[in-house]
């Protein structure tokens, strides 16, 4: 193996490509993409990850070693020296006209399996090691990066403190869903009590824990005292659910805060996606223009009915730069009530006050009624969660709780959320009706003994939002490594 | 419960104390720390959580209604309108002069467990859901906050990818420790195949599958095609630890760079460490200001032998300004085979070449020798990670691998790296060695077959380097919910 030079300035592609500084020595890495021309003079595109663009790299064979000619091939990587002048060429503002190169390490084309072609996601899913090093999969893993870090920075700028909600945890009160259990006794000869039962204080934590569906609650605790926070960090489910929108390991980004009423929740979630859109829309014009040819390839490719109206990009920047619909939920089953699939009997699911919202309806709401991201608040009680704050003054069977949900074009739910229930009566009582114990939640119904205070919080699927910003079909292709029923690999 | 006004704006009590905008309506909102002066006319200290800071407000009862002053106590939530008034009294800016005071939630006196004394840390982490209220916890949330933020930035402004790590994995690799089983399996009566074992086939993943101890593997995978990337996220260990240094559930930043050499890597690790440590001195002062303040009470508490030579601040600007010293480990064990500790027999554990040095060592290096961090280069390989690169041409029982780790005062090793193992063969040669059959890391050895590279990375705990900043002694009031043994709490 040849080596680098330890200290040597490391421009990366990105940085050179961006230079107008031209006729100068440069050395640049990073692995052939392309080789075309001649057996005399040829041209290698070289990408290093920093940016979907490729450098350029001009190699007169009379320059180099025969050996190390042979060993320039797509996938292998290269640490080339050589003077960076403007380009002759169209597609590209400079190249490098190679005086040395250097084999850092070879790739045998006979066995490289990522080709200069179109791959299968599965395919590629599979070579998960090598996605990377393709223009899709470092396009959405460039762009995963940036949504990140804008999310850090619109917080950041807000006030809002980082909170790392804990991972493991002994309680299950949420009932979000199905849980993985999480132990250090012999599966295969647990010790068991003297009922016979599996005796949880052998195992570390001295009683059953679980993997976290949820940092609310302990979100909750920390906005009752630093005011504003958030998380953004890993959620778990369980769940048999082999579909192109489901994980049993994903991100989730969940504000909580103190003093914020339902409408301040609506106004903060709405601003919170917009400005999430407008950061990739101006820092990653590159990786979105590609995956916006990408998409409308694959959409002219569907049947008429299944695509979309919108390209990527004009999708992007209309919900960045227009109102969300907002509208109570007893006014958007009316709109269905009205609406020809209902009339048409075309739903496959009924349509009544109460009903969860399917997606055949949601889909209604946003891509035909309203054609924008829309707001729908104020859900029935008995389909929502038992801590979301309850609206006074309903008829019976009627009755209310703040909760909301955002709903976007091609995705559905990307947002939930509500203002929480701070009257710690109100919480009791709804906590006996669905079967909480107060025991296994006293800190949490200590928030509403001491310092109470209106509150309020949404979570964002982040792998939900970076398919909205990509394009993307496949939850499984936007997250480095998916976690589903029987794959857990790499 | 009183209702807070939704839509009005939120200024955060840290942005109202740097106003100068005087005699204006102002409308605060806060939890009371402390309440003093006569039954006429008082004074409230409300904090909301944005700053170590509180606000006075000043009360005259002829405005209030008896039922609403009976409740200011501490720890109750209160909205607050009023004149914001530059500051008669010394300490303060300004104060606001109440119009109106709303309780939005009560604190009965009698029972609320936050009193404005000295609690011990004990104490509060059994009430974690109150330790945010205090000022000694809030401004450690607030600095954890900072820090997680810088590093986002400093990664961010140099190129590099975030990537998401998973959390649950197949591979048990790297044996880096004791890990957490992960199973949906029912433990009582788990199914058994033919041969009387555990049936993973049936569990959710079709495999035995645990929580990460580290992202380092598939961040190596991630950095051979975007080039630079970085991880954040939770890591494990089932260490049954009772120690003030250990968790079960910790957060590590591991930075993996393609094209970095054994010197690169320092060269980041110095400046990352430096820049996070600049960041907070600017962006925390305040509550740097009470830690420090806090940190020399209890240094000047301990015996003589145990003291910090340095105050908290000086500590951390100390840090910030002056160069590393940097040692191989084999010049290392010489000054520790010449110190005073070895020759006089006070050491407890032997120094000779070979030895993982233990605690005592480490701190003599930094806190006696060098006095100020010190980088430890070129380890042993016997007691070193497999995927480490091998040093060349070195004797026979002398050879050693390109890992670093870096010492800082008064908490030890704060992160631990290497330059990686890029020659496929000798990857390959040291895995027999250690008994890692190939077949498990056929991923990693790919990353070898095709288009290897020189790379490097560290790792960073996250508390351990909370530990540093806030001059706290327990790793356990430094995260916001420790997982340690028997503890699953919150």
């Amino acid at each position: 193996m040849e080596q680098v030079l330890t200290g040597t300035k490391k421009d990366s592609i990105k940085q050179l490509l961006a230079s107008t500084e031209y006729d100068r020595e440069v050395t640049v890495r990073g692995w052939v993409r392309h080789r075309r021309g001649s057996k005399e003079v040829f041209f290698v595109h070289l990408n290093d990850g920093s940016t979907i663009q490729n450098i350029q790299i001009v190699v007169n064979a009379s320059n180099l070693d025969s050996n190390v000619l042979n060993q320039i091939t797509v996938g292998a990587c290269l640490q080339v020296n050589g003077n960076l002048v403007a380009s002759q060429g169209a597609g590209q503002s400079c190249e490098v006209q190679a005086s040395d190169v250097v084999i850092l390490g070879a790739a045998d084309p006979e066995k490289y399996p990522i080709q200069p072609k179109k791959h299968s996601m599965e395919f590629l899913r599979e070579n998960a090691h090598l996605r990377m090093r393709t223009n899709t999969f470092s396009a959405v893993f460039r762009l995963r990066h940036a949504a990140a870090y804008a999310i850090h920075q619109y917080f950041n700028e807000r006030g809002f403190f980082y909170l790392h909600a804990p991972i493991i945890t002994g309680s299950d009160a949420e009932g979000a869903g199905e849980m993985f259990q999480v132990t250090t006794l012999p599966l295969d000869n647990p010790p068991k009590n003297e009922e016979g039962k599996i005796d949880f204080k052998e195992d570390f934590f001295g009683q059953p824990t679980n993997l976290s569906v949820s940092g609310q609650l302990q979100g909750e605790l920390a906005a009752m005292g630093l005011g504003l926070i958030y998380t953004f960090g890993p959620t778990f489910r369980a769940e048999n659910s082999n579909t192109t929108r489901h994980l049993a390991e994903f991100w989730m980004i969940e504000p909580e805060m103190a003093f914020y009423e339902q409408e301040d929740n609506h106004n903060l979630a709405e601003d919170f996606l917009k400005y999430l859109i407008k950061y990739v829309l101006e820092n990653c014009q590159d990786d979105l223009k590609f995956l916006d040819e990408r998409f409308t390839k694959e959409n002219n490719g569907k049947p008429t009915n299944e695509r979309s109206e919108m390209g990527l990009l004009e999708k992007l920047e209309f919900v960045a730069a227009n109102d969300f619909a907002r509208v109570s939920y007893t006014e958007a089953i009316n709109i269905l009530l009205n609406s020809k699939p209902h009339k048409k009997k075309k739903f496959k699911f009924p349509v009544e006050w109460g009903i969860d919202m399917q997606s055949e309806h949601e889909r209604y709401l946003v891509e035909k009624h309203f054609k924008k991201p829309v707001i729908v608040y104020d859900y029935p009680r008995n389909i929502k969660a038992f801590y979301m704050k309850q609206n006074e003054g309903e008829e019976e069977g009627r009755e209310t709780v703040r909760a909301m949900d955002i709903l976007v074009p091609g995705i559905g739910e990307i947002i939930g959320g509500s203002q929480r229930e701070d009257d710690l009566e109100h919480l009791k009582t709804r906590m006996d009706e669905v079967g909480i114990p107060h025991h296994e939640l006293e800190w949490y119904l200590d928030l509403r003994r001491f310092g109470s205070a209106p509150h309020s919080g949404f979570g964002l699927g982040f792998e939900r939002f970076i398919l909205f910003i990509t394009g993307m079909a496949n939850i499984r292709d936007v997250i480095p490594f998916p976690r589903t029923p029987g794959n857990a690999r790499f």
